[in-house]
């Protein structure tokens, strides 16, 4: 494992840990920024617009931050709409792509609000087609190529194996519908493409063009998302640079063969927000299975705030913060769950197997740091297993100044809910 | 896949599902009784203590029921111990079996309380030592003797790979720190058996006692949960009438060779709850990828509600409700998350790969029923992805009367606790 350094200094996050106790999410505004603007540079043929997955990190603070730069939001819910605009962005700046299908009442006051909707299926299209607003509104059309670019089913986002989007063999009776109902399909949404290697974004281009030649009224393509971000080692991530140039030539070819001079729109999550959070936890005990087994570092962060290791086998740079950089142990850093899986180091790409981290030698109290936390962190964790409050978080702003930015919950919050 | 018939029938869970919304759990107390009683007459020599393993599902409403029957609790967490105080539990009822360190002052307040401890590490045990009510208070230890049968790192509770207990070769300055404090420890407490296998429980029955011999206070024996249910295949679970008489063997063997007659406790979570209880969702959605790939039906439980699918490959019987018994097509059940990996039917054990449920054609909104759901459901599930909010529960009780357990979370709890 690498160790990228974090964006702050030891002392900083040691003196944050104490001050709002752990585990603890600490965000910083200014990593945010530096995603945000990288994103937005992308190469591009004829204009560029950044739609950020909310899903990825829905806090309010985070959405905030991206629509000053003027990054757009793609909600996966109809709950991430609403999240969206309690945190105050403008309904016309949040697109829903949902897998679950809203009923026409419900569809209807959405659009009425502003919203932008992006339909994934011939049902969410034909519930659609059926408003009294279908004609004079806009939308968008999720298709499925049919060719995932993920390692397996749990990162491929098209394919056979996939459920997102119009299959592409249906999209004859996708456009029939279309024809019929005189609707405006001026977006097409594709996300097809994963990873860093700039050929497999310049397939996913050249297929969904083909797809957009048969859609006259499109002028915008979604490439969705799937920037890859390797969190420990950062020369393996994506350069949007590289990986987008042959994109632009795909558009600008596009162009000159049909006149059509399509918009770019990119739809990344972990690429704007993996980097810029990491989680704070403090070692609470430290035990061996002996001299041919392992050493453990119990940390007070676990599967609750961070599932990615569980789940994915995700690696996640680890550091003992003040301790230096001189390891002297190979710690497995686990969480402190019952939970015999809730671990920080597991085999990569393999939870099932158990692996180390080389870090200096820890004491109980210390404070450990995994990086990368960012995306699909909070977010996504198995929240109150064990009752375990979901824990607080921090901005450090551009200021360098630190703020609460989510308190930590009260136990009983937990249950508040229960009945007898 | 087998299809076991739920603990009720078709009409009155999709009355149910009609009656609250869903996604829904809906509990059946009979059922969970049945499951209590059952542990309660596993086979012992000296007399039996069943205490449920809290974190399999900890609503007070579940606890409450096994209270009832005589059942103790096991707490995984110092939250854990706080909601069952909040249910009503009795603290002498409640044993804290935690991989956090409690400070001090906190165990002195715990054990003041009343609540039972067991301690699961050396520092856990030098810090009660510490105490001045130490000497007056019998604790309980956690060993792990070196052994483990779960089938990888995910469920192994012991051997080398787990963080649970003091490792066997360190029993020695566990014992040393015991005599020179004068503790008490009247029970020893691991956690080694996994599976159904008698020759397991057998095997892990005799290493515990080893380990009893060499500590002349313990009075009671816990050997921990791990007593597998199969949900697919009621079969292949376990039967605690054959698997425990081995057990009682060696029991009354090793009080013959020590005069020293030993209580036996067990630590079900999944025994008591898993099968007590079904997860209840509505068709959102159906479609395909073509007649070279899978029928997708949508359904709006997901991850969100049950990850073991996702982490483990687990199986879960899958029944569509109303419609017959005539299977008439092959679906791939997702959920209705923006998430790849969120499937009901991946490969058995293995997650990354893709099954199919055969089932009687399906409709949308038709209601289908995800079996086995009540263990490590909602308690261990991905809560809030997407800003899903927690779904409710009902509770159906002995007289066949449906309640609400639990309110279902409206969507702006879930950012009430974040700043700007």
């Amino acid at each position: 494992m690498q160790f990228p350094v974090p964006f702050s200094s030891d002392e900083q996050l040691i003196g944050i840990a104490e001050k709002y106790g752990t585990p603890l999410f600490v965000h910083d505004e200014s990593a945010y920024e530096r995603c945000g603007k990288e994103a937005l540079a992308a190469p591009n043929a004829f204009g560029l617009s950044v739609r950020y997955a909310m899903k990825a990190n829905s806090h309010r603070a985070v959405l905030r931050i991206f629509e000053r730069l003027g990054i757009a939001i793609d909600a996966s819910s109809i709950y991430e709409v609403e999240r969206a605009l309690a945190a105050g962005i403008a309904p016309e700046k949040i697109q829903l792509t949902s897998q679950e299908v809203q009923p026409a009442e419900r569809l209807r006051e959405l659009i009425a609000k502003g919203i932008q909707y992006n339909a994934t299926s011939l049902e969410q299209l034909r519930i659609f087609a059926w408003l009294d607003c279908a004609k004079d509104t806009p939308i968008s059309i999720r298709v499925n190529p049919g060719l995932g670019s993920g390692h397996n089913n749990r990162t491929n986002t098209a394919g056979r194996g996939a459920s997102f989007g119009v299959w592409h063999s249906h999209l004859k009776e996708a456009l029939k519908l279309i024809e019929e109902n005189g609707l405006k399909i001026e977006r097409l949404h594709t996300h097809v493409g994963s990873g860093s290697d700039w050929r497999v974004w310049q397939k996913a281009a050249l297929l969904t063009l083909k797809i957009a030649a048969k859609m006259p009224d499109v002028k915008t393509v979604n490439m969705g998302g799937g920037y890859k971000i390797d969190r420990v080692r950062p020369e393996k991530s994506i350069d949007l640079q590289s990986a987008f140039k042959p994109v632009k030539k795909a558009f600008k070819d596009f162009a000159r063969e049909t006149g059509r001079k399509l918009r770019l729109e990119i739809e990344p999550g972990t690429y704007l927000a993996a980097n810029s959070c990491i989680l704070l936890a403090r070692v609470e005990d430290i035990c061996d299975t002996g001299p041919k087994g392992y050493e453990f570092l119990k940390i007070n962060g676990s599967m609750t705030e961070l599932l990615r290791p569980m789940i994915y086998g995700a690696h996640h740079p680890i550091r003992l913060l003040g301790r230096g950089e001189e390891t002297e142990a190979d710690y497995v850093v686990v969480g402190t769950t019952c939970e015999s899986g809730d671990i920080f180091t597991p085999k990569e790409y393999d939870p099932e197997g158990i692996d180390t981290v080389s870090l200096p030698r820890a004491e109980r109290g210390d404070i450990v740091a995994v990086l990368g936390a960012g995306a699909y962190g909070l977010s996504m964790s198995a929240k109150n297993y064990n009752t375990r409050p979901i824990c607080a978080e921090v901005m450090i702003g551009k200021d360098g100044a630190d703020r609460l930015i989510t308190k930590r919950q009260k136990p009983e919050e937990i249950w508040a809910r229960e009945l007898d």
